[in-house]
């Protein structure tokens, strides 16, 4: 099926005008006669000429087209993300272009396409971004927002959970538990999320004298598994695991369970995200639960607060969230 | 950040022509003259007006935009889809715009849409099609595939898996090995997909002079869960089940081993998707895997040759997909 060339000259044709009238019609401020604009619009409704969605992103700069950039959507938490994101803009009456890329950073082809598409806006999630990019966006006047990732020299907006205070809070409650030997398993070691759980995890353990084992993983269910098959080996090994995400700690679980050492009682785990497969009853993982929706609201709001114009200084939103209490965590007696 | 109204009005000022002319330059087969075309074009660089994919979309009705319509994201088998469309599609030079429906069905909100942003064709995944919407979308010679489903009154082009032939090709697998009492989990009800795998299931088994227990699902590990923990229960419980879907299985799987039921042992499991869960050590899960690198690259290719104007039938493309044995089926001894 040939799609049918309909265009402007074909309107003039009909409506008998000349071609430039009909561009004239479909152009604010240009001026043409109420008359001639009926004759023009009514030609252009009977050929099927639609001043589309696309036709006004041109005429107007707004297209409803928001970009959203997504890189490992292997993990559980981020179709949850993508779910939330598309169905909240578009009951605002916008759209998700959407890129997904293997890339730890956004490329200059893929900014390339955010001004081919003349998207109004760029939604990041878990991709990085070089201030290079920023700065080239801002030029063509598309506000950019990351979500749950920032960048160490804040040149763009940013939504996350306050991973810092989190890594923190979990420190204190497992040492409040009676833990002694702690590991932290990172994320990839290049994202803003793992490093700052390891921080505050860290930054409270050391307030009490105690030094966490840091163990590298990449925010993978092989990775968690692999490590703790290792780990968990060793006579001296750890009797409270944080994980920088739930999936990792999914697959400590099932090395564990493997290697016969009973949950909690012998091993406390705790991950961050509270994906779905956290509350399943062999795994009821104890962990750190995002505001997600509060996140993908503020994060909206910002930018389309952004795209209607009000000029602000990159601003960073930081969201808590919660201990979500489950059955991963061996607790004091009495307590 | 205001965005800047860069019109063909500017371009027409600087370049000191009238607004038509910069209209027609922009315009395939309108006369300009080379001299003036040259002027115009280094105006419209000089402020930035774009000639961009809207603009090109507009005069040849070629946007590059696919847009994909997908329902359950949250069935792992969905996001691994939606990653190696938007990859592939990408690498074709077409971009995703991403519908996510709650509704079983097409709406035709969902349809305006897709003519507002004027898609050059429409992926549909694990939604439902009415042949109102596809008439529609066929009046604007906006071509669709249905993804892993079908139309009874094949009206559209789609891309599945035998899920009938898999059907009986699992029934056999299990009868040979011994099985006596079958149970089928379905999908949601009114999904081919679902519907294809039992009919298959069940007729290999009649053939056989056994009739399988049909239980009610929907596809979700918490419908496994819950039928399996009722199912289980019975003296007379199945001792092989057939899932209409990989997280459906890992439902069961998780209800027998806290009903101390032994998989293999005592009960046999098998999936259909593939997920990457199916292959992690506690669940080790036989499935049948369907190839999907495969059915994406049709799917493409089978929209993209409707787009460029080869008018065809509609026509539905089956793939085998096979079986892949992991540890949740007993097998018969000395087999």
């Amino acid at each position: 099926m040939k799609k049918k060339q309909i265009n402007a000259i074909e309107v003039a044709k009909l409506a008998n005008v000349s071609q430039s009238t009909v561009s004239r019609v479909f152009t604010p401020g240009a001026k043409v006669s109420p008359r001639t604009q009926k004759r023009v619009l009514e030609a252009a409704q009977k050929i099927g000429y639609r001043p589309n969605a696309l036709a006004r992103g041109l005429i107007t700069n707004k297209t409803n087209i928001i970009g959203l950039v997504m890189g490992n959507i292997q993990n559980p938490f981020y179709p949850e993300i993508l779910d939330e994101f598309t169905k909240s803009l578009y009951e605002k009456g916008y759209h998700v272009l959407f890129f997904h890329t293997k890339n730890d950073a956004i490329t200059q082809d893929e900014v390339s396409q955010f001004l081919e598409y003349n998207v109004e806006g760029v939604i990041v999630t878990d991709v990085l971004l070089s201030s290079n990019v920023v700065s080239k966006l801002s030029t063509h006047d598309i506000p950019i927002i990351l979500f749950n990732r920032y960048t160490q020299d804040s040149t763009c907006h940013s939504v996350c959970c306050d991973n810092y205070s989190a890594g923190m809070k979990i420190g204190e409650y497992l040492f409040k538990q009676g833990h002694q030997k702690f590991t932290y398993i990172t994320g990839r070691t290049n994202t803003s999320t793992s490093r700052d759980r390891e921080r505050g995890f860290a930054e409270f353990l050391l307030q009490k004298g105690i030094k966490p084992v840091i163990e590298e993983g990449d925010y993978t269910y092989e990775a968690g598994y692999t490590v703790a098959m290792r780990v968990l080996k060793n006579r001296n090994r750890p009797d409270a695991i944080f994980c920088a995400n739930d999936i990792v700690a999914l697959g400590v679980i099932d090395a564990a369970k493997i290697l016969g050492i009973s949950i909690p009682n012998e091993l406390s785990i705790v991950g961050f995200d509270d994906i779905s497969m956290a509350s399943w009853p062999p795994y009821s993982l104890t962990t750190w639960q995002q505001p997600v929706k509060e996140m993908i609201e503020a994060t909206i709001n910002m930018l389309l607060n952004t795209v209607d114009g009000e000029a602000t200084k990159p601003q960073s939103l930081l969201f808590s969230g919660k201990l979500l209490e489950r059955k991963s965590v061996k607790l004091l007696k009495n307590s």
